[in-house]
């Protein structure tokens, strides 16, 4: 029977997969602070950046495969902070225990950011060929360095190495901060909403569906990366538009209220070739189903 | 007073970087595991790959400049060992222990295997562009990587980063099982040489002058990759014939007796024009004045 560990299995992706990877019939381990979590044979608390508790839990555990989520929480801001060093050294270490008890399948997540965001690299659709990565952040450029070492590293271990490039999400559980959640609990407490003009081109994967995707990722014999997106781009503005009208207060949404940032790429829309026809997955949600289900869990959240 | 930490100061490279540095003016702290070196003020046995060992050297010397030279030399070899995935780790944990003590200028050791070797993308001289980069071993990916998450850091922390890409060196105290080493000594043991034709252009430099390069690379405020290299290449034949010339023994190479290796480029050619004119430096040797150092040496260390 396969056993799957997955890190970083209490975050916003995590907690979409173990339920999804428990369906499929794998036995799941999750490294989380939480005691338990729903689809998750076991959790376990694990500081992955130290390395004698990171070999000690997979000799534990002897998973078949990895899903390794876990990357830094930094409070100033994952795009900038140094503790990106610390994960990329910490995910080569995790890589090598995990080999070292006879890992099968390594799947790693990736990010857009991998890709170059300067107008003229995002003109087309982004593939998922090494020529688009020319990642302008710390967070990037470690996410890519990262994968690229693996992968090196992987062809010579035999082991399989899939990559899930996540581009933009939203759902239940969302952090404040973000363009869907501000939106929605903004638009549901009757505050104005202030954005930009909203022309950009962008994708937005439900959460639960990100999460399937990661789980159909890692059933599959997928290799190399893998964009992980719904297929469904769309300007920012229908998408508000779309949270306007479920909440039937679109009339506070002010676009335009604020400036495009210089470097804001006008679209950034992944191929979705590989996740549909390699890994074999479909999304369940539309936007308007998604953008609904989120309206009723910040409704049930709300005072 | 700049003070300055080598890692790998006792290997090839390394102790040949130690006098120059040290005429330069800067207080030479030398990872080794010899009781002294000559340049070094003090030599260190440190474990580099031990997180602890490692912060408490950065917080003992507490250098300005960091010369990281030190790289797995696992007996399987470097260009497929999984040690690399360590290095880099542990090249990413020195970088921040060394900004963690205020460390101002990180040099790092990169390598002309980061660039591709495939015949289309090697007949121009290499340039340092990113562009040139599609390193096509576990080594070369590695120290890529490595190079492209410390440069992401390096401009968000204010430290400056020089990484000298190495082609190919020769010299006194190279180790066996290389081509200037191996046709040194056999010829003047009076054994028979075999080696490929010879047709591939290649930039050997002498050790003294890589050290050196290094150290000028180090006093500079030159940041980024810069091709460590003499400029001068010449067909692996020329270099043979050479060999032969001064050890008079070249009625005993064979060239055309071993086939070209499948994936072995026709040239390796890199552009010197940022060592030469960024850095300003020259090197001392020719090729006639170099071999004739190595065969002087070999000539004293054969019984």
């Amino acid at each position: 029977m396969a056993r799957i560990l997955v890190t970083g299995a209490g975050g916003f992706v995590g907690r979409n997969t173990l339920v999804p990877l428990a369906a499929s019939g794998v036995e799941v381990h999750a490294v989380a602070r939480a005691a338990s979590l729903p689809g998750a044979k076991q959790c376990h608390a694990v500081d992955l950046l130290d390395a004698n508790a990171r070999r000690a839990l997979l000799e534990a555990v002897r998973p078949t495969h990895l899903l390794h989520l876990a990357w830094t929480v930094a409070p100033g801001g994952f795009w900038t902070t140094r503790d990106n060093l610390d994960w990329v050294a910490a995910s080569l270490g995790l890589y090598r225990a995990f080999v070292a008890v006879g890992g099968q399948r390594f799947i790693g997540a990736g990010s857009c950011a991998e890709y170059g965001w300067a107008p003229e690299q995002v003109v087309a659709p982004l593939d998922e060929s090494r020529a688009a990565c020319q990642p302008a952040t710390l967070y990037g450029t470690a996410k890519h360095a990262l994968h690229q070492t693996l992968a090196g590293a992987a062809a010579l271990d035999g082991v399989e190495l899939g990559w899930g490039r996540v581009f933009f999400l939203y759902g239940p559980g969302e952090k404040p901060g973000r363009l869907v959640s501000d939106a929605i609990t903004k638009l549901l407490r009757g505050e104005v909403m202030e954005t930009t003009a909203g022309t950009q081109l962008r994708d937005f994967m439900h959460v639960a569906d990100v999460g399937a995707a990661f789980a159909a990722l890692t059933a599959a014999h997928v290799n190399g990366p893998v964009n992980i997106a719904s297929g469904q781009a769309q300007p920012l503005a229908a998408i508000l538009a779309e949270i306007g009208r479920q909440t039937g207060a679109g009339h506070l949404l002010r676009l335009g209220a604020r400036p495009m940032q210089p470097n804001e790429p006008a679209q950034l829309v992944p191929a979705t070739a590989r996740l549909r026809h390699e890994v074999g997955f479909t999304p369940r949600h539309s936007l308007e189903s998604g953008i609904a289900e989120s309206v009723r869990w910040w409704q049930g959240q709300l005072p």
